[in-house]
């Protein structure tokens, strides 16, 4: 099968998109309930819609927050700013339906040594490593983020200021299969659609982004005049944010991950304190991928994991490495490697990795993970024992 | 590498799930509309919490629905029919924040003819195809569902009177990998987590699942005395529905499909129309891996389609056999099998798969896909022209 090539595709959006604007409002408000309680518990879903933002969901927390201000203020960053980009942070309308977290729940998780905590959900989680870029992620995923990240740079830095905060962002590459390894060849289809001001034209769209957008962030040797681009193929993207599209927290998993690569249990991330699974867990995952990437002992590693609730040790921990295992070692081997180095009880993972910060509103776009920031501790390297 | 074994989890959730439950109302929204217009453009969130449920988003139609009644009777048929199970279909609060389709997008997807149809929104697609089990889906993700369906009908038929709403299950088998097909061995741990009335005792739980949910569902032979059972493990489950947890559309997308197997691109399905790519082509990726693995071309399959707003050709196809494919072909030579034999233009799939008809309730719990049922059109394996 070597030397097949093929085409994968990741897609991204950008800090405006409704579902990306809810993630970042539901971690704002975690955040802000962890610098007041770090052991506060927290499950706080988003929705938006035109002028409407709600949060909802379960919050057990010592600290005193003023939800309205925390919203706000994120929308804010965001840059709705003005009903005429779609939303209006000043005026629009902000409900809080925030009950407290469920006490058959919370006495299952409760404990009084970090090692005895349950899990506070069952579920699957995956991480996912490859070494074809130096951040161990995939290009098109790393791709797609950075276009959308430097679309927003573009526009909060007034580079173009016909940009306006929704955008979504696709990058297809072609890949050559080298002995289970896929080796970026080039990038083949490149799909920006960013909201913009009425009276800009098409032509200078499709030219600022070239410009100002594409060529800082694709490295030139993956593009050639085989390259296809749709700049804002839709036509027309003046009505955005919550005015064109619903949002909801959690809707951009795939997005938040690896684009398609590896796998994905389902779970959500935003919104979520560290004693759930679905976020510690996912976060782990891609520590331990990456550390065994890191370390040589594969050059891909897709790692899952599950949890029943209340209990903290895992149930089960699984490890692919696409045949791409160092010679004379196996899967098995690997999965051994796992459960010699790293303790995947959530209270050690929360330990292990100090996920007890208010640092989490800015994984809420461009991603959780490949990121280079020290608060991203889920990306430092463990050495590994073998 | 064959003949190594390894352990992988599937989860599911029941019809009462909080977020399976927004689901079924997304879903019941979308079937009012379209059976009052086959053309309606729908784009229909749920979220629910404490006695409230609010559908929002983007709906374009010619029929006239009565969308409150609507919601009332779809949560009626899930059994939240008294606020001691946590929700009342007949006295909860129901908001209806309902708007058009932006124009903007709106001219992208219009067409005259159905070939010219433009995909609804950019993204990525993938559908999975196993021969490890008849229905060609994965194992753990079949039982999961499974137990998961078991649990609700033996609440609705009386068997098990104690049983509420609301429930999660996850299994793990293991697993022994021959030639790349992953061939199930044995359950190695079934979890079941089900809300219950206040006065059954945990003891009754455990066998009353064990008689009526496991033992009905899980073939014998995959049971043995070391398969781990973890009945109720948070020791309490009597708040449960939307009284326990927040509740959102689209947030169990991998229990939607297969499991953790394969991959998924991110996008939701219940509350669209098959405009939507994120749906259609979705079910379409399915259809086309289970043609391939049904044909006998491989044993395994794993399918990627990807789109562009307004652009009706899929931008990129991609299929991986996972080393599956039968001698003197390649995964080359299969994505070339899929562009002759399937037109994944998305008003080509919708008239290919009938799929502007008022039955999508129904997937919106226990799965997308492996279903037998004749409306599951996604399902019936095209014959293949090579
Ligand atoms: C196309 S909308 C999803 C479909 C929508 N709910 C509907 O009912 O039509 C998904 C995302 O596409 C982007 N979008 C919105 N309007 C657009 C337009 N006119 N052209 C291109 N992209 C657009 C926004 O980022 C939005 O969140
Ligand atoms: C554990 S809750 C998620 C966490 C929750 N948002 C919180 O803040 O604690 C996820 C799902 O687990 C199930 N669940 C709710 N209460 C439970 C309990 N006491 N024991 C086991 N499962 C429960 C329900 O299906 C619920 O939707």
């Amino acid at each position: 099968m070597a030397d097949t090539t093929f085409l994968f595709t990741s897609e991204s959006v950008n800090e405006g998109h409704p579902d990306k604007f809810c993630d970042q409002v539901s971690d704002a408000v975690l955040d802000a309930c962890i610098a007041g309680d770090e052991m506060s518990r927290v499950a706080c879903e988003t929705c938006c819609k035109t002028g409407m933002v709600m949060i909802f969901g379960e919050i057990t927390t010592a600290a005193t927050v003023n939800y309205e201000q925390v919203i706000r203020d994120a929308i804010k960053d965001i840059g709705y700013d003005d009903p005429a980009k779609g939303f209006d942070y000043k005026t629009c309308n902000v409900i809080v339906a925030i009950e407290e977290q469920s006490p058959d729940i919370a006495q299952s998780v409760d404990a009084v040594k970090v090692e005895d905590i349950g899990a506070g959900d069952q579920g699957i989680m995956f991480g996912y490593a490859t070494d074809e870029t130096e951040s161990l992620m995939p290009l098109t995923h790393m791709l797609a983020t950075q276009i959308g990240s430097k679309l927003t740079e573009v526009r909060k830095n007034g580079t173009c200021e016909w940009v306006r905060p929704d955008g979504k962002t696709q990058v297809t590459c072609e890949y050559k299969l080298v002995n289970g390894v896929p080796v970026p060849q080039r990038v083949h289809t490149i799909v920006i659609s960013t909201q913009h001001a009425e009276d800009v034209t098409n032509e200078q769209i499709a030219a600022d982004l070239m410009e100002h957008v594409i060529k800082p962030v694709v490295p030139e040797k993956y593009l050639d005049e085989k390259t296809i681009y749709h700049l804002n193929p839709s036509g027309r993207f003046v009505i955005g944010g919550p005015h064109g599209d619903a949002g909801l927290t959690g809707r951009k998993i795939i997005i938040d991950t690896y684009g398609g690569w590896g796998a994905h249990g389902g779970g959500a991330f935003s919104g979520k304190d560290t004693t759930k699974v679905d976020r510690s867990a996912a976060y782990a995952a891609r520590w331990v991928a990456k550390s065994l990437v890191a370390a040589k002992l594969c050059k891909r590693a897709l790692v899952q994991l599950s949890y029943a609730i209340g209990v903290p040790y895992p149930l089960s921990v699984f490890v692919d490495s696409y045949g791409t295992v160092k010679e004379g070692m196996t899967d098995a081997d690997l999965t051994e490697v796992i459960n010699k180095n790293f303790d995947l009880r959530p209270g050690c993972i929360i330990r292990d990795l100090n996920l007890r910060r208010a640092v989490m509103r800015k994984t809420a776009a461009y991603g959780h993970f490949g990121r280079e920031d020290p608060d991203f501790t889920w990306e430092q390297v463990k050495e590994l024992k073998l």
